[in-house]
């Protein structure tokens, strides 16, 4: 799915991919920069734990959200496609400043959520303003082209990655997270060896990036965020690799920001923070 | 990769995935109603032949146009990403009044064009009012969410469908092509069950889906077009399932569509035509 119009007078809200490491991230900046941003004291945060199969993530988040001050938290349980069409959970969503997908399985997120009112309203809520962020699965789901699975390791290689739709509310970027932790370099050029129309994101865990209305990222927290940006590339032996094979790719430029560094994503320009 | 916006004052071109099966189209209805749409003798046809390694494709369509009348007719030889950059023959698809992509692998078509001028020009035009068809890989190309390679068999099993970007002129369907001929129920199956945020459309050789600017799709050719409704989807176990292992869908919807049947993409419905 593509990204919801943005009408003249709304401004996109921010896009949050999280790398996961949930002990780490729970503790960390980032969710309360996401706080600040949906209206600190007067945000109402809801809660999307569909990606996990454990009965207390959602339990778990509103103890985090709650210590950062936020009065209003609704964990939105979505268990089935049915779920999805519940008017008193599209409601919470509909009324939410900012949503929060956790981790676990993103096919759980796709298989349930995918084209069906819940998606719309997210969809819809974002291009007017209300921010998302997600974390590992969470973090995967945010885009048009989502990987679903995959193999790690450094070498990209036919079939390393398996993509398939996403949320959608970026195209700018395909995700891929606990990058450093799980050797997924080799995985996020796969992705983009198919169509080199965008540009891959790894983030390590405890690190966000943080994308705004603009499609500029500021990059925070204790990791990295690697850019592979494929703007430029001259070719890409895909179309004729064996799976399993590595894959020929030529002309890739390389990204290693941390907090405080900037991307935008429209200009392909890395900007250095004040370090 | 998404479509690209249709302005207020303009109507979008025609997007025409045919299934495949080169003897049989080139002789066919199918090329004939294309070279109509875009002008009959006044048809300005641009052919696109980078999905096929083989160095005649480009001129035994030629020859085909010739035959259907058509006065001016560009083969645009990319053969490689710097190619799409080409002003020549980037000027030569922006005065097309019909874009027509080849059989071969969708696979050369992605990495060779995914994210160039060329990819934009063409999904700039279709948004004007140039209409795109596609044969086989050509077919495949078109949609957002493309199949890439897959395995053929009437059950949807878990890998049996690889998805990429594709050039993205439409994402209210993924198409599959040599439908019945390749036995890809199954596969076409598999890609829904990712996401079921959209429509499945398998395309029988010698058989096209003529999706008109309102998405109204009308079939015509000597097989079947074969729609994979999954709006009303209740269940889906991609999300569990093992790699090779078959995938639980529930409340799919299935419609046989010939010659002369109609599908509106947007209302989900079908209508019969005057058998």
């Amino acid at each position: 799915m593509c990204p919801a119009k943005v009408a003249d007078n709304d401004i996109r809200g921010w896009i949050i991919p999280i790398g996961g490491g949930e002990k780490k991230v729970r503790s960390s900046a980032i969710l309360d920069r996401f706080v600040q941003l949906s209206g600190a004291a007067e945000a109402r945060i809801a809660i999307i734990p569909t990606a996990s199969k454990l009965e207390d993530t959602g339990d778990r988040y509103r103890a985090v959200f709650d210590e950062f001050g936020v009065s209003r938290i609704d964990i939105v349980q979505l268990e089935d496609r049915r779920d999805c069409e519940d008017p008193e959970r599209i409601g919470a969503l509909q009324q939410a400043t900012g949503i929060f997908f956790t981790g676990g399985n993103q096919l759980r997120l796709a298989t349930i959520i995918g084209g069906t009112s819940v998606a719309k309203v997210v969809r819809s809520g974002n291009a007017k303003g209300i921010h998302v962020a997600g974390t590992s699965a969470g973090a995967a789901f945010v885009c048009e082209h989502m990987i679903s699975f995959g193999r790690g390791g450094p070498t990209p290689k036919s079939g390393m990655a398996t993509l398939s739709p996403g949320l959608g509310l970026t195209n700018r970027v395909i995700v891929d997270q606990h990058f450093r932790e799980r050797d997924r370099h080799g995985r996020l050029l796969t992705a983009l060896a198919y169509n080199p129309f965008t540009t891959g994101i790894g983030v390590d865990e405890d690190t966000a990036a943080f994308i705004g209305p603009d499609d500029m990222i500021e990059v925070l927290g204790s990791g990295a965020l690697t850019v592979i940006d494929a703007s430029d590339l001259e070719y890409s032996s895909m179309a004729a690799a064996k799976q399993g094979k590595p894959v020929s790719l030529i002309g890739v430029k390389l990204h290693i920001l941390i907090e405080g560094d900037r991307y935008d994503l429209t200009t392909h320009q890395a900007q250095p923070g004040a370090h």
